[in-house]
């Protein structure tokens, strides 16, 4: 957490993770974000993982640092609310984030009467406005057949990824968006509509890492390399204590500190007559991949994970041990609070656990702890009465009338 | 490529994925990134997909829009002139994105003396400056033991990603820090220095996914589950002609309309009572998945990939094919000029290919097409003539001295 973003006002009507990620980004560097749900929560309240008691850690993670707020979103007092949070006046208010369909009372032309220079970014799924979700852009991208075991150019065994990589992208992707737009509003005055969709971000990427241009100019398409880094050097050996470690060498430095390090070097050189290969190019490597493991490989199983860490520890070799999320968790200090990216936080009704800040360190701006998830609603007076100036006794009112509610805990 | 950003001036001195797509990023949104390289090329010049004759696809990818400048960064008189430039007067000026060590002449404090109000924004890869790269650090955040084949809960068998995940987050929340720091600094006056470690990225990321809570509040790991998608309903599917297909059903509403499509909503309800569960809920869903997989795979397996399109073609249920890169590229629209994110781009020395430019479509600006990867060196007369103001003669003489040089074409 900072407060690089301080003033800045989002009001959030999102769901699942690319949008809601977006809002938690910028509330993460200190901008104040709304989250509006219906008083029985939004498609994701429930959202798995969930602890033993069926409260989401979904929601815990993806609405940090938001304020929440509990509407009867199908009344027209509800909606009348939403749009009066959307359309506030004030130079930082004014920018609405969603996933959700963008008809009717939501529609950008029909907010922009109220505020002309509304910014509205809206996350979809594929650019004509059909669905589409992280899993079945990743099915579309190529990615799935050639990840996991080896088998050579059929297009059989997808794997899928686990990360939900496309809308991790996309929500940063709109974030910066965002941050684009807002800069152009406060140097012209001007408001606008943003679209994203997931899938143009997928496919974007795509073309942006080449596999698009293999496809086109090279007349092929990149096969499975099971865990070798395409391109260049990388595999993943076992240790003499079954634990697997992965290893790379990029560049020409990374290279020649793993043939010292290992005292390998000569072995590793014998490869280049047996191969007609020039191992100080990372091609080349890539070409001698199967040989170059073949020489490491006994090394790796000779030691454990411990005498591999002293061997490489302060010398120029990249690698890195593979850890389970337990392992992760409980061995690694960089997923700890000995990194301050993490703080302990207490979240109502889940308990304490590690929660990362913003990854962004800036120098400006002091690193605050990170702020735990609303309840669903925790904000509804709060928010009624700061920014729309509503009073007590307004505001019991809608709540009598069930317009609003919270803060409440949802299962 | 749009011109949102117009105004801004980075320069990159950047290799790899994430801080050149970092620049890419916001060159395509208009700013103007002139990314800085010796003579030579960078670690990155010739960087895997390459054409068969050699040249760099990679480069091509991740510098579209960029202007380039070759010069001898060993010389004084050349770092003299990057260093200029980076400081260079103005105020869209003073912004250096970097993934390179910034000791010495390319020290913050040391760039400071020359603009005080700079902003400089440093990929790194562990916290504590140690190095580490995507591939090092995926198999530290347990994701690889869950990927694949299912395996229960034995740490065996690891699957790396094969996008650079971590690198492309990385890359858009660069970007993201250096709006927000520029924005900062249009209201302040300050500059300021911004560390985002790659390694930080990850563990935030499996934080706000909930792997971080699940260990720690629920004493268990996330386990492998195949392609199936965790939490609610994700499975994938072969047709009759040895097709994929992945379908999925998050919300209760696609879950309807997959039962009511395939007519095969009656024999579904049947595992509610079979196993226990609620379908309408999605934990239950994921909790039935094998039974729900059981009842749907023939009906896939009796149908072609045409006749399932043509099935859920205008319904809610959200679904979509598996595709190889050349299927991707010659029969997915959304991968063609058909669609306005791509156009043909003549790439010299490469050939023309299709060249996909921001997701991010705002509609204050234009959507203009992208612009193609410079060759190494192709600006270096241009941005010294344009920014620092350098006589023809002067630059003559650079060249001679041979501190400047370019455009040349790396193999």
């Amino acid at each position: 957490m900072n407060k690089i973003l301080a003033g800045l006002r989002i009001v959030e009507g999102a769901a699942f993770v690319a949008a809601p990620l977006c809002g938690m980004s910028l509330a993460q560097q200190g901008a104040d974000v709304i989250r509006f749900d219906p008083i029985e929560g939004g498609l994701d309240a429930r959202r798995w993982p969930v602890t033993r008691e069926g409260r989401s850690l979904y929601w815990a993670g993806l609405n940090k640092g938001k304020r929440s707020i509990a509407v009867n979103t199908r009344s027209p007092e509800g909606q009348e609310l939403i749009c009066g949070l959307i359309t506030a006046p004030g130079e930082g208010n004014g920018i609405y984030l969603t996933n959700f369909p963008t008809s009717g009372w939501l529609g950008y032309d029909t907010l922009c009467k109220r505020r002309d220079d509304l910014i509205m970014m809206n996350v979809t799924g594929n650019p004509d406005g059909s669905s589409a979700v992280d899993y079945t852009l990743n099915c579309a991208v190529g990615l799935p057949f050639v990840t996991g075991p080896e088998h050579g150019g059929q297009a059989v065994n997808p794997v899928n990824h686990v990360l939900p990589a496309w809308d991790a992208i996309a929500g940063v992707t709109a974030a910066m968006g965002i941050l684009a737009a807002e800069r152009h509003r406060r140097l012209t005055g001007q408001g606008q509509y943003i679209k994203l969709p997931l899938a143009d971000v997928a496919f974007a990427m795509m073309g942006n890492l080449g596999y698009v241009a293999e496809v086109q100019l090279n007349g092929e398409e990149r096969r499975s390399c099971g865990n070798y880094l395409y391109g260049a050097y990388g595999c993943e050996f076992e240790t003499r204590d079954t634990r697997y470690v992965y290893v790379v060498a990029i560049t020409k430095r990374q290279w020649q500190e793993l043939c010292e390090t290992t005292g390998l070097g000569e072995k590793l050189e014998t490869i280049e007559q047996l191969l007609g290969v020039d191992l100080a190019k990372e091609g080349d490597r890539f070409k001698a991949r199967e040989a170059i493991s073949a020489v490491l490989r006994p090394w790796f199983r000779a030691r454990s994970l411990a005498e591999v860490r002293r061997t490489f520890d302060g010398t120029g070799v990249c690698w890195g041990p593979y850890q389970t999320f337990r392992q992760m968790v409980e061995q690694d200090a960089r997923c700890s609070v000995q990194n301050p990216l993490f703080s302990h936080i207490d979240q109502p009704g889940i308990g304490s656990f590690l929660v990362p800040g913003s990854p962004l360190q800036f120098s400006a701006e002091v690193r605050v702890a990170p702020r735990r998830a609303p309840l669903l609603g925790e904000h509804t007076d709060q928010v009624l009465s700061e920014v729309l100036g509503l009073s007590e006794g307004q505001i019991g009112k809608l709540r009598e009338q069930k317009v609003v509610a919270g803060p409440m805990d949802f299962r």
